[in-house]
């Protein structure tokens, strides 16, 4: 068990934001929003999946929608407790603790919100080790965990509970409810006992995303590569420098899909990047060559500060390293790939992990 | 109180489908389906408005969605008991009574189902008068009583429950969800106290239903007019008497929209009728002027057997009579008109009721 406070926020949402592989939404609405709590509500208890006992109450909190709305409408707070309530009294029982979905952006300062608004223990772990755009794209989905009952809260005062026969039609009904609540809704759902989360989550991601945050924050102070820092701790590789020269992004359907394209700088002079993102960044390609697909991670930051950028902060102009990191082995089996692999995307690739993609391309 | 059973289902689904002006669903569809119940579970009890406790827990039962949809795709029996269930455990109460929020087709059978699978007795009353196409278009809504807490439930086994801040809003994110769960779901909704049906619900809208079908069905068999034995229960007008030269329907949004045209006959030789619809008959145009609208009720009727057609059923060739009908005062309020004026389904016209319309087209 250890305590986190605000000063764990800036590593947290920055080593999230990396993990977030581009989506997740805005890190720093996250922290704003988490820093609020904390100073309110005091330090929140961070266990480890091994520590809980097995018949505590997890559930999830976090939010649900396209970020590029998330950045316009800052949320009120109410939202999260609202959606919380609703599905305690759905089950008609007491959450124990506060679980996380994704190490991406937003949702991995948000259970911290939770869990300070709650008094509850937040445990160490998330559901994707990474961030993916689906509700049922979740490693409990993999053993067989519901992810409904669920509850949508908005800032308007609508709340919505869904029991879903399965995690696809969750996520096809709450995707609607989320766009008729403004395109994005909070969310509370995939209540587990502590059992079922010791199997089914990923163990210690929060503190492998403030791991990476703070190497990144420790390398600029000194004045050391922070993307290489990033790297490193991430078990990853730079798989292009350049500069961008052409985003093109809409809001469709509730996600903010799109492509950005990258001339080549440093050793990459003369090549071209294009990245397709579906809320996260979804597939690498280097003159026409995949080098990164979902399921692994695929991260794009800033040359100089290694500052990660979102899919809605991709901008003309920008200098940025591409950094791509293997995915929990889970996403690599057959039922894994089903569920989060390049051709449910709708991409005609086989998957290929990232270490043999590049491998291939540049022997080292 | 009075027992309704099999024999008197055919006029009750008649009538209805008279006043439900063309939306509501296919009557036989709802028929079939309280015939199935009424067999299974026998007959069920009806009250008046004024005979049920002031502190009776009343729930409406219905299906909302697209028409068109539902003639494809029967219902299999227990998404109605499903939505009421999940409604009762989110409110954490019983339900004594079963209300009927239209009385039009097939939402004017299903209240007789549900009281028949719940052994509940049925109130004579609806929240409309008519058929209307939007949830928050209900007396009820006149008087402040809230649509949600909403359950919906669909035929593979989904049910969400629904907390909006305002029925406009119920009516919103209930439609989405209706479409998701293919285009038709089963609902409970607009729960109230026996003293708020007093005050909110329109009474003996069934009794009127049967009675309006019943004189069709003996005008048959006496070989009288069974268009003009409707019309004279109802209160109403023939507008118009022609044949359908052009349908054009589109299900948008959930919805069954579009327009019929019809050359005149008899009387109306040289004359042509356009309605406009959204799931009900909106708009009633005589060679370009307006002749009936929305709150006013406009029932299709074929010409020889007074049989009711619904807006699904509209198809060229058919030779019908257009009947018109004052709507129930409530909806002449400034407030009515608001909800469901012609105004609101985006027509720039002023509402005049109907007498005074066909009075100034031609004097009687």
């Amino acid at each position: 068990m250890r305590t986190l406070d605000e000063s764990a926020l800036d590593a947290l949402a920055l080593g999230a934001a990396v993990l977030g592989t581009g989506g997740g939404g805005d890190p720093y609405i996250g922290k704003l929003m988490a820093r609020r709590a904390l100073v309110e509500h005091g330090p929140v208890q961070v266990v480890d999946p091994d520590e809980i006992p097995d018949d505590a109450v997890c559930v999830m909190s976090a939010v649900m929608g396209a970020p590029t709305v998330l950045v316009e409408k800052l949320p009120g707070g109410g939202e999260q407790m609202a959606a919380l309530r609703a599905l305690e009294a759905r089950l008609g029982t007491s959450f124990s603790h506060v679980i996380c979905a994704e190490v991406g952006g937003l949702n991995s300062t948000l259970p911290v919100v939770a869990a300070a608004q709650t008094g509850l223990p937040l445990v160490d772990c998330d559901a994707m080790g990474r961030a993916f755009p689906e509700i049922q794209m979740s490693t409990p989905t993999l053993i067989g965990v519901g992810a409904s009952p669920m509850a949508l809260a908005d800032d308007k005062g609508n709340t919505v509970v869904v029991d879903a026969v399965d995690n696809r039609w969750t996520e096809r009904l709450a995707r609607s409810i989320t766009i008729d609540m403004g395109a994005a809704a909070f969310i509370a759902l995939y209540v587990q006992t502590g059992a079922q989360v010791k199997e089914a989550m990923i163990p210690q991601t929060l503190a492998l995303a403030e791991s990476v945050g703070a190497a990144v924050l420790e390398a600029r102070l000194a004045k050391t590569d922070p993307v290489l820092a990033a790297v490193e701790r991430l078990g990853g590789i730079v798989i292009f420098e350049g500069k961008i020269i052409d985003v093109d992004r809409r809001t469709v359907a509730g996600f903010a899909r799109g492509r950005v394209v990258l001339e080549g700088a440093q050793s990459d002079v003369g090549a071209t990047l294009r990245i397709e993102f579906q809320n996260e960044n979804l597939v690498a390609v280097i003159d026409g060559e995949p080098v990164a697909t979902v399921p692994d991670l695929i991260t794009v930051m800033e040359t100089e500060t290694g500052e990660p950028v979102t899919t809605e902060e991709l901008k003309y102009g920008l200098r940025i390293r591409v950094v791509a990191a293997p995915c929990d082995s889970r996403w690599r089996t057959t039922a894994g790939l089903q569920l989060v692999g390049p051709r449910y995307f709708g991409y005609d690739l086989d998957y290929v992990p990232v270490e043999e993609l590049v491998g291939l391309r540049r022997p080292k």
